[in-house]
């Protein structure tokens, strides 16, 4: 392995990486003439790098993973070898593994010990450890395989992934497989295509999405919910322009240093130069700047579904989730430094709530604090820190939150405070934040006139709850697979008439659901219920309403729910008491 | 005159042309030596451009006025000369008009007769006609000075301008000048800084306003409003990105032909070039065509509150009204020819629900046809323009709506309706649109499945019934004076308690129609009821919420509204009915 591959020394590392070695020598059992790169362990498994003296496909893996049993089956003791570099370079020629080794062994730093592992006949340049015996490697698959550039760069020869797990148990093992393949199926990409919620057109560019009517309802109703909690919350929402004179980030201090991820400005003919936002901050801070504010007007609270610009690389690009383009339910808020607690303790709240409606449970608080032994690398004002640090503490013990607190990880101008989501398939997400400021109000010479009479500078907050509406809807789709709850699904209710004959009192239905504000649809067409009911479970409708002679006759209709089937008949109004206590709960 | 200040020649240009000769001959004797440049009658008055030996103020136009005065007085007969172009040289030169006159003559072309007119020792080459005598000039005012390039032109001298205006009656006039007065006091800008509207920060840029809290209210029930009622109607909402790739605006032909007024393209390292929108149209027609479409799903009409920009010059910008960046509420509607009628009705009643909505009486309809005797400056289908025709007529006489329709007017692409309104003082604005489209369809190769099994060109109407929502924002502003009505107003009511012991039961009021809905304030200060009061009276708060003693004790309030004053005491469940009662209305 190449020592910049660094991971966690655990006994499941270990274990991958050993079948990292398994793979490596079945390759080269298969395909005699391969030359190894690099094969560390990962997170969820390990790969190996393969320079091939063919093309192989998925279709081979099977093949390479029966051969890997063979081998683990053969009992082979995996000793340590430690040798010169001298004894190192002609080992790796004597055994052919030019010239990738070769490299790694050049890169390995003078005086660092250099050692091989062997198995049976396979031997391999590697720093370890591994599991003592190939018949310890039991539980595992390979999965996929990818094009990868010799040491990640594009100008080198591509080699041929091969990607794989390992586990101690079957159980583990397989539990690591449904979840795959769960989140294959919730892919929020292919869902997005499936439920007819966002396309992406080559003719506008990668990264930028366009919400289809169904993703543009629920980022409607996310923007509605939101909005309301914060006009409720004391936050003054304003409406700026996506783009600004390039100078007012010359100001802020973003250009030139985040230039590489800002869009290009745009040049007009008599010098003037706009450039698409990489934030919406600057724009507030001219709104706070333009009157006089007092301490009494603190804290001020400016908020904005703000769109901003950041050039991500088209290779990391994806779906809703990294974009080019996207929306910020942001808000500054401007107050003096004692009300720091009660305004985080304020967000917190804010923060709750909406976790609350998406119906999130497992989430926790990540506090980044300055490194005291590096106070070099931050904003200097001691009291300042010592007072925000002090205050954002609090703050989560009051409410009796847990929280990790994290030092070193603060931003240079303050600390911060992230909420972090497991979603079902127990991946985490970094979703709020409010991060701390203590910098842009000397930038942009930002004042109130404090109960003294004198000018004193703001804290501000920096906070968004939802953050990016397009990384949240993202995260959603896959956390509810598409089946969005009531309240924030697309089409809550569809009406289907059993035959031609249940038509206008389906219209009737369909009409009343939508007088109380209900998004219905109802579907008209000459198809067979069975197969309307499919169509309208894929599209994962929360609830069916089905009527026939019964229904007509007796003034009801049959609900299907998309989670629980047949629910039987209720009149409209036991329906739409349902439907509004599911909403409001 | 010169040639090119063509004007109606009606009894009132006639009346101005003559005062603007008036002008000329006061400017003469109050400063002998000044030049004339031209000085022709006006929509609304009338003007003269003078190169003057001294520079001169507003405060010099009473003095002016009043030489005018004492001019018409002197009952001066007006008399025409004709001269030969070589006499007229000679007088010119002989009355001291060099260089601008001989410049005018020269600009005539041969041919055409010459000549000038003359009262008193005042002559001036001129076109005419004129009145007969000086003293039918009575009822006139100077209004204002400006500077003017000669002949428009910025490499040419800059000449002083002088406005007035002139009518038959002393009534007409001071009626005119009250509404330029009221004109002033209603100017959008005036009032955006005054309410706390709106502001234009340079740091942003000029032609990008930034919407403060209150403005950015009345955007967002403008927009819940019209949204509301679109998708009611039948529309789906989609959002899409502010930018695209170039080559989608080289597809629509807009790129390079409305280069000018776009945005440059930013150019990235990888070749990919974007660009800021100038119209939806194109993200739309993407989403039409990303899947297939029947002639069952038509009309498909699809709608954004989407964000457009154009570039305009700094000189043509004003407030909301002339912006570089605005949001127009757009659809595109993809329809088969023989829904046209249909569909033109379908967005005529919608037309009428805003403008009932907005409270706006004074409008009507204008029909822009094709010109049928130069069908070649039109795109080449004489069936669909028959068509199209005779279904916007039909639309419009079977809704029994007079119209003016105007041979010449349509676009390259399709005839267009039109909505114009007159605000109250008179001014019209063109602010609804409904605009046909054949071609769009054919540079996007955007097909239905026609009945016949065989693919069709939709026909596309692009349609606005809001326009930009900057536009209609500052035309509203004007409009209403700065007084929105209840359901716009972005502050709706404002508790005021007498003093401090009436605090607790104002918070109970407030939090009462808080909950209700409405967008509600507490006015807490330590200043006197009476200051207060003209404040938010100032501010155009609809209804004022006073209560003191009496009103804690019976649980009452004391309404104040914005138009009519004190309305006495009622209880807050009268008031909430009265309210809800005025907002649907």
């Amino acid at each position: 392995m190449g020592m910049k591959y660094d991971y966690p020394d655990s006994p499941l590392y270990r274990l991958r990486h050993s079948a990292a070695h398994l793979l490596a020598q079945a390759v080269l059992e298969l395909y005699p003439g391969a030359k190894l790169g690099v094969g560390p362990p990962i997170e969820n498994g390990f790969y190996y790098d393969f320079d091939l003296p063919q093309p192989i496909g998925e279709e081979d893996l099977p093949k390479i993973e029966a051969k890997m049993r063979e081998i683990a089956a053969r009992n082979l003791d995996i000793v340590r070898i430690e040798t010169s570099r001298e004894e190192a370079r002609q080992l790796i020629e004597q055994i052919g593994q030019v010239p990738y080794k070769l490299e790694l062994l050049d890169a390995i730093p003078e005086g660092e010990t250099i050692s091989f592992y062997q198995q049976g006949d396979f031997i391999d340049l590697c720093r370890g450890p591994h599991v003592q015996n190939t018949s310890e490697i039991k539980h595992f698959k390979l999965l996929s395989i990818a094009g990868a550039y010799w040491r990640g760069d594009e100008r080198n020869k591509m080699l041929t992934r091969i990607y794989g797990t390992a586990f101690f148990t079957q159980e583990e093992l397989e539990d690591y497989l449904h979840r795959l393949e769960e989140a294959k199926k919730r892919d929020h990409r292919k869902l997005g295509r499936e439920l007819g919620l966002f396309m992406i057109a080559p003719e506008v560019g990668p990264g930028l999405p366009m919400l289809l009517p169904k993703g543009a309802t629920v980022r409607r109703v996310l923007e509605e919910f939101i909005l309301k909690e914060e006009l409720r919350a004391g936050y003054l929402h304003v409406r700026t322009p996506e783009i600004a004179n390039l100078n007012l980030y010359r100001l802020s201090g973003h250009y030139p240093y985040y230039k590489d991820s800002m869009y290009p400005p745009m040049v007009f003919e008599d010098g003037e130069e706009l450039i698409l936002r990489p934030m919406n901050c600057p724009h507030h801070f001219l709104i706070y700047k333009s009157e006089p504010r007092s301490y009494r007007d603190l804290p001020l609270r400016i908020a904005e579904l703000g769109t901003v610009y950041r050039y991500e690389k088209s290779g990391e690009l994806s779906g809703l989730i990294r974009v080019r383009c996207f929306t910020i339910n942001d808000a500054h808020v401007f107050l003096r430094p004692e009300q720091i607690k009660a305004e985080v303790q304020h967000n917190i709240e804010l923060i709750q709530k909406v976790y609350q409606r998406l119906n999130l449970t497992d989430f926790w608080y990540r506090l980044s604090l300055r490194d005291p032994d590096n106070k070099e690398k931050y904003i200097d004002d001691d009291a300042m820190w010592e007072t925000a640090e002090t205050a954002l503490r609090e703050a989560l013990d009051e409410l009796g939150l847990e929280y990790i607190a994290v030092k070193g990880e603060a931003a240079f101008y303050g600390p911060k405070l992230d909420v972090e989501v497991r979603d079902c398939l127990g991946r985490e997400w970094t979703i709020s934040t409010v991060q701390l400021d203590f910098l842009m109000a000397h930038r942009f010479d930002l004042e109130y006139t404090g109960e003294d009479g004198k000018p004193h500078r703001p804290v501000i907050i920096h906070r968004a709850p939802i953050g990016s509406f397009e990384r949240m809807m993202g995260f959603l789709i896959e956390h509810y697979a598409g089946a969005f709850p009531l309240w924030l699904a697309p089409v809550q209710l569809t009406v289907l008439p059993i035959a031609d004959r249940h038509l206008e009192y389906a219209r009737q239905v369909y009409e009343r659901l939508r007088e109380a504000g209900y998004r219905v649809e109802l579907d008209a067409r000459r198809e067979t219920l069975g197969y309307k009911i499919r169509y309208h479970q894929t599209q994962k409708v929360p609830y069916m309403l089905i009527v026939g002679d019964k229904e007509v006759e007796g003034n009801l209709v049959a609900v299907r729910s998309r989670e629980a089937g047949d629910m039987g008949q209720v009149t409209i109004e036991t329906l739409l008491e349902r439907l509004q206590q599911e909403i409001t709960d």
